[in-house]
């Protein structure tokens, strides 16, 4: 039995004594408004990355503030505090960055300071911006690593840390970071705590990822705002045109027009698609917890497919002309809509938004310009299942879950995994305890204590098995 | 001779004398920022009518400033002050609102700091939000009135004043104010200077107005909003739902769509029609100022016939999910468009107004749901071409600016002089002095130096001409 194993018990004793201190430091963390879409909050990503790094540092890790052309990487290694255990020398990757707050109104309680609050149906949740996503995630790992070192005074893996501030906004300089640092960052095995759960009952290990395609675009049509009085029926209406070109993205079975969009879409073996038939998920369940009831997807796909192992477009934002109270008779000069695209497989990204980019401009009147703007540009991961760690993993979160794990592919994207194989060579597990109803990117963010703390005993059960 | 065409060479030589004072008396109402549309300058605009009421009272007219259930009207009416002419009656209509400023940042100077300009031609200009619309062009019929008491110590003709706030979102609470005071406000003519040039050297009497219908539409989804991650795919997504709803709107030769929108739109009587071709509008000439190149209307249609006497359908403005810098990876719960119709003949808005609700409805696909807010619905409005009244002001003008007044169709629209018609029961003669690159509802909003000055002296004219 190597020590880990043998502290293991220990190891949970201690993460279930320490869960209030480990509250307050998560509650510090999310305290720290780390927006990094937005440039008014680059103090802010700084704060958090030296927070994470000062935090590594008290572990015994040789941890550093990495510039980028962005927000900074922090980064660590455990080096001389490793224990000489055997197993894979792990990369762990999250982010230390969380999603804007808009609409602010929605919130029940202001989204940066962190608060415990009940359900109707018993759960205890951790409630603010980045509570799940993913500084909770982040923190269930960190928090593993805490009690190994205080139980038995080292860390039991041989871990490298690498915590970006991009993630929620494409993890732009991250690629050129790992590619300039690829021989220092090359590992056995990365691993990544920015996932889900199957269900608040059954973990999940999660098999593939889709990628994303990111791209804002504006049209323009006069070189200034119009009077629609005067310029109406006569000029050009970039909002129209733009309106034409989003509605002519799907067809009307739901499919991508886009051309050359579905190369590289896999077809699912027949025991795989049976495997997901008998998840049995259906549109009550999760399309109800947000008030909705029919899957807006492909007409011919299960909901499980649409959300999952399809591509999908669609519009995450717009604005053009005025958009204050009341009425102003204008004709905007511009309109522009953030347009993303989920892709499965071996879509190409690079080739899809050649295509899309073409397929906008074909549709512009005389008088129409359009402009583009890149946000991300990521293909697909698919995990090997014969990884040995995937298995370990399984059996770790089924014996703390006392419900057989699961795994299965997420509909969600982390930019930087495709890399971790392509560049660094490595297989990623991905091991996550958000859920569904998490609210993550939207307002009232939670993460729940059982995701926090069983999380946080889940990584020590991984941690002792992969060394094992 | 009356005492008014008598004293109308010593009122022009008064208007000329008077000019650096009256543009003085046009900046402090141009530096009041009474945008009606946002409630946040609802202590401006009360602030402006407080202004205009107290200008009219040093004219001797008898100022109230009546409160409505939104923006105040200014009212006044000359009485004992009014000298005794013959001549119609006339209820001079203008509005002390403005439009709103955005986008702030292409303004070259601050928009509620009036300066005076030169174009690249040589033309002197007045620079400001209202510059024109309606400020500049209300005070041209004020300043007319002030130099015929400084000149004759009384007012010329029998006026009744009425100064809305609420013209740029659509005179709502001005229909009730005419309807419940209709007795008090039925004179035998209307008179509104809120209208343009044919060029900057050729007056206009403008002959009809198109009507407008401007509706809000909102478009929920979800109860929240939704990570495109775990939902994208699955999930019905509103701004894509709202922008097919739009681009249907129009079909391939740009003909409006809402069933029944051609009900009521007259084809122009040949003669008519050949006078429009003969004006002779040409897409650079028109377009070309605002860097547009094709007339973007019906295909079979003219260019002045687009933006004149055919009825449009434009979104003046769009917004849903995220529209910050960067990307956010949402689907939004909402989205909203403001689109209006602008309507010619007898096309009847509130019939159109239910015929487009049916239609978005019938384009909503299962969980989605639309919600509308009406902000205008007025029909058009054609001026009588018997009037005597058109050909005094049309020779009136031709006096004044030396080129023949011409009388044509204009494609904007002031919701209440339909009711000026239907409610009242008199004609309105539509005379303004704004040109096609006033930058009306723009940033850098102008209006020629000339516009306002030869406009105060064709004002003389006319009221000379009218009580003659």
């Amino acid at each position: 039995m190597t020590s880990a194993a043998k502290a293991l018990p220990a190891v949970l004793e201690r993460i279930d004594a320490d869960l209030e201190e480990s509250l307050d430091r998560l509650f510090d963390l999310v305290r720290i408004p780390s927006i990094s879409t937005d440039r008014a909050y680059k103090d802010h990503c700084r704060a958090a990355a030296d927070h994470v790094a000062k935090d590594l540092e008290s572990l015994g890790l040789d941890a550093e503030v990495r510039p980028t052309a962005g927000h900074p990487v922090v980064t660590a290694k455990s080096n001389g505090a490793t224990a000489a255990n055997g197993g894979p020398r792990v990369l762990f990757y999250g982010h230390y960055d969380v999603q804007p707050v808009d609409p602010l109104d929605l919130w029940k309680s202001p989204p940066f300071e962190p608060r415990i609050d009940r359900l109707p149906d018993g759960r205890k949740i951790i409630v603010g911006r980045g509570a799940c996503d993913d500084k909770g995630q982040l923190m269930t790992f960190i928090e593993a690593l805490r009690a190994y070192k205080t139980v038995t005074g080292g860390i039991p893996i041989d871990v490298t840390m690498m915590i970006e501030g991009e993630e929620e906004c494409g993890s732009k300089s991250l690629f050129d970071f790992v590619r300039s640092n690829a021989a220092e960052f090359k590992r056995d095995l990365a691993l990544v705590c920015d996932t889900g759960m199957w269900s608040p009952t059954t973990p999940l290990v999660t098999t593939s990822l889709r990628g994303l395609l990111y791209e804002e675009v504006t049209i323009s049509c006069a070189d200034r705002d119009l009077h629609s009085g005067l310029f109406g029926g006569g000029a050009a209406n970039p909002i129209r045109i733009l309106a034409r070109i989003i509605a002519g993205l799907h067809d009307e079975d739901g499919r991508v027009t886009v051309p050359g969009y579905y190369d590289g879409v896999p077809e699912l073996p027949a025991d795989i698609k049976a495997d997901l038939k008998a998840l049995n998920l259906t549109p009550e369940e999760f399309l109800g917890q947000v008030g909705l009831k029919v899957p807006a997807g492909e007409k011919d796909r299960m909901l499980i497919e649409q959300i999952s192992t399809r591509p999908t477009c669609d519009v995450n934002g717009i604005v053009g002309g005025y958009t204050g109270e009341g009425a102003k008779t204008v004709i905007a000069a511009h309109a522009s809509a953030k347009i993303s695209f989920r892709l499965v497989g071996t879509q190409d990204p690079e080739k899809i938004r050649d295509s899309f980019r073409a397929y906008v401009r074909s549709q512009l009147p005389p008088d129409a310009k359009a402009e583009f703007i890149n946000h991300a540009c990521s293909p697909a991961l698919q995990v090997a299942y014969e990884n040995p760690a995937l298995a370990k993993a399984r059996a770790a979160l089924t014996e703390e879950w006392g419900t057989k794990a699961v795994a299965v592919g997420s509909g969600g994207s982390i930019p930087i995994v495709g890399d971790f194989k392509s560049v660094l060579g490595m297989d990623t597990l991905l091991v996550g305890f958000g859920l569904d109803d998490d609210r993550v990117h939207s307002p009232n963010e939670k993460y729940d204590l059982t995701s926090f703390h069983k999380g946080t005993r889940s990584w020590a059960r991984i941690i002792a098995a992969l060394v094992g």
